[in-house]
């Protein structure tokens, strides 16, 4: 493919982007395929000759878009929102013709530059703390992650080299620190709440390192607080346990809850390793989704952000609610040398003099991978294109609409109970009835039939035993009236259910 | 930005992109910017209201690009190539549009299902053996990872898991298998050679396990063989630690060596736990730039590819050498349970018909993070776009140029010395002299002296304490006229560093 023949490509693929987004609606939401039906379109092997573009260009539409689950789509109500916007996708076109493995400043400074500076600029957007910022008093700062998965796991390999540079006597033998850091490992524990997001214990199975989830229940809205910390935090103690990380969660995957940081913070400092002594606690806070509310000031106030400046870390997906495709994990740490200490491996191959003189920022030793995409491109054109107010204006509206849902579902009580929410765009509810099998059967039912109706989609999950349904507003294409139909969609279903109970009488 | 001014944004950033690419080789491929030049040029925070995309746009070229290294330069020689190309960026477009979490085939099944497909595919044009295939009789398959270093920590997790479960008793009380849990991961130990990249080193650091590195030299061209393997196998015994895992590398970093696969199968075959045996080594190929070349029929036969069929993954980056963008890390493993259930973490709000049935592959069972892009979408296009043919064309002409290249600094014998190479368009030489010291000190300064040109960018390295320089020759843009140009400078660069000299007497 020349230049020519490219440019031509790139316009048609530009025109038919362009007619996708605006023909999202008229397109089933969830993607209607069965199983293994791609594999009987496409030939058993790759082609020996290459083929011109419009040969490949057709099947983008005929073969590929079937098997496609439309996360823009306005009736997409499902898990949390992957975002996507015009100013992003212009960053990854950038970004891919100006692919490179970028693992050293001198790879190419400006991605690592323009990292940390939009990532200075996101930190104070979002109102965290200034120990966060690469230029603020911690030496902290905040690289772009693929996922908030890799960003707990980066955490608590910090965590971990932390943990066991402080507790072990820096004067051991070399075997005397072997036998003292293996009796350390095998105490050494992870916590999170039942309400935090798989990738915490996913990170603690990858590390080999002990897991404990404290449970947390409606009584408290599934959020984790001081009295419910510190009766895990005494619990480790008898059981002769060392508490080395907890995850704090801005915004549970379930249900959105906000966990209890002034809480946390004094459930801490009453632990045997307090807060700012060696052997602390270290706390990674997960807002992968909400943390995007916090372009919004009052939220700032409202999940109290300020406090987290005694924590160690934060991370939030742009990519999520915040108008950038996917991935663009967004992971702060309070001092920088805790990523580095943790995580550099030194190779002759990659030696240079910007790097030997500590005058530059290398990222690859602030992640698990050693190269990098130039991810801070989408985000740069994001946060100019839109502007704050631009962003702060789209979280309002999402989250104004969900609060709409919420209410509509919560009048209809002959039909409905909400339990928890609406909180930031989620309202998680379910039907009610004579007893929890009854309410958790026509729940589950009522999930099947809006989900097969392929207009809108919804995920389930369980609360505490309770079926329950999640409805999210964040995508950015849904608009007041898209969610007002679906409000009406899981009416009629939800009345389905009900005559069909009759009928089975 | 609507639909009117995406389209007007998208063609002339498609234009701009072309003539980038079209006036490469008037740039500098290194960035000579000062660390810390662009938050001289930035504002300190985002803009409250957004702007026009002309606005941001012009800043691209005036401050994004004299940060940029230019990784596809005709002169970049330097690491490894990272590859774009048309189709590739095209690929980015489309998956960057369709942005989506796809962590379950449901979230949208052909991104799931196009990167089976594509998998088998690659795997059939690098010759892999049939267990790596989806469809093959050992339930083998492959994933598109971020990077090699992901992928080997990936297999890492796997092998400890598949290691603990065979050594380890099933019919141990939860605290009893605890107990030797813990006892045999202090035993535990990932091996690799001086000459792997230190991916795998990174990897055993993020799992907390041993690791030992076993030294290979130019007395086997940095090559593991049987013997040293066999002897690092019997070291390990003596001091009671239990290798579970080991990396061999097709390509290493430093000096594109390949490991003896069939002496590693025969040193494996004596071990105590000798392959297909409980307790096995897992043996983790890392092609990640040399791979590429296995699309030539020679390299299949050259390398004894087909002897990993007792091996259990094998890695390589379409990004680095198979013109696809980064990040395209294609891992390949012989049993997809192993990472199932090494990474299998349930969570309720991802159950959903297709995967509780088991009809469907879910790929966050097969990698680190849980989110992942529709990647597979630009493999597809570069395999079409080039075809099987383009794609071997490609491979060996830029292997032709770095074997001509390795001639022609052979015959320049009174100044160079090739220290390994030609090999797969990678030579490693230095300068020759009257010890080690002037050797390396005259390497040292030529290094310099060519990388501050800025005309053409080298890597050094150290071999055996041999000072040395790397000069790759693998970039889609770089032709034969680029390296003789390139050899030019070498030459001219190298009799400075001799005329320097006699000045300094």
């Amino acid at each position: 493919m020349d230049s020519q023949g490219f440019r031509e490509a790139a316009i048609t693929s530009i025109d038919e982007i362009i007619n996708y987004f605006d023909t999202l609606p008229t397109r089933d939401v969830v993607s209607q395929v069965e199983p293994g039906y791609l594999r009987k379109l496409l030939p058993t092997q790759a082609p020996t000759e290459g083929e011109p573009w419009p040969s490949i260009q057709k099947d983008i539409e005929s073969k590929i878009m079937p098997g496609i689950t439309h996360w823009s789509h306005p009736g997409f109500h499902a898990f949390f929102p992957c975002a996507t916007s015009y100013p992003s996708i212009l960053g990854e076109l950038y970004s891919s013709a100006l692919s490179g493995a970028c693992f050293n400043w001198i790879c190419s400074p400006a991605v690592t530059e323009l990292e940390t500076i939009v990532l200075d600029w996101l930190a104070k957007a979002l109102g965290l703390p200034q120990c966060y910022l690469s230029t603020g008093p911690t030496l902290g700062g905040g690289v772009i992650q693929g996922s908030a998965s890799e960003a707990v796991l980066t955490a608590m390999v910090a965590a971990r080299e932390k943990y066991l540079t402080e507790t072990i006597p820096s004067d051991l033998t070399d075997d005397a620190r072997d036998d003292a850091i293996a009796l350390k490992r095998a105490k050494m524990v992870a916590l999170a709440t039942t309400a935090t997001h798989s990738s915490t214990k996913k990170a603690a199975l990858i590390l080999g390192v002990r897991f404990i989830t404290i449970p947390v229940t409606h009584e408290t809205n599934y959020s984790l607080t001081a009295p419910i910390l510190s009766q895990a935090l005494a619990s480790c103690r008898e059981r002769g346990l060392e508490p080395f990380f907890l995850t704090a969660t801005l915004g549970t995957t379930d249900t959105c809850s906000v966990d209890d940081f002034a809480g946390i913070s004094s459930a801490l400092s009453t632990h045997s390793n307090p807060p700012n002594t060696p052997g602390e606690v270290w706390v990674h806070v997960d807002a992968a989704y909400a943390g995007a509310a916090l372009v919004c000031p009052s939220v700032q106030e409202s999940t109290k952000i300020n406090l987290i400046e005694t924590f160690h870390s934060f991370d939030m997906n742009m990519h999520k609610w915040l108008l950038t495709n996917f991935d663009a994990s967004c992971l702060y740490v309070r001092n920088r040398e805790w990523f580095v200490r943790a995580l550099t491996i030194n190779q002759a191959v990659y030696a240079n003099e910007a790097s030997d003189n500590g005058l530059v920022t290398d990222y690859r030793e602030w992640q698990i991978p050693l190269g990098r995409r130039f991810r801070s491109l989408k985000i740069w054109f994001v946060l100019r294109s839109y502007g704050i107010k631009g962003l702060q204006e789209y979280i309002e509206r999402t989250t104004r609409i969900g609060q709409e849902f919420g209410e509509w579902i919560r009048e209809k009580r002959e039909m409905f109970e909400v339990l928890t929410g609406p909180s930031f765009a989620l309202t998680v509810f379910r039907m009610v009835g004579k007893d929890e099998e009854e309410r958790n059967e026509r729940t589950r039912r009522l999930a099947e039939k809006i989900n097969s109706s392929a207009k809108i989609w919804v995920t389930s999950t369980v609360l505490d035993g309770r079926y329950a349904i999640r409805f999210m507003t964040g995508v950015r294409k849904t608009e007041r009236e898209d969610v007002e139909r679906a409000f009406g969609i899981v009416v009629e279903k939800a009345e389905e259910v009900l005559r069909g109970e009759e009928r089975e009488l």
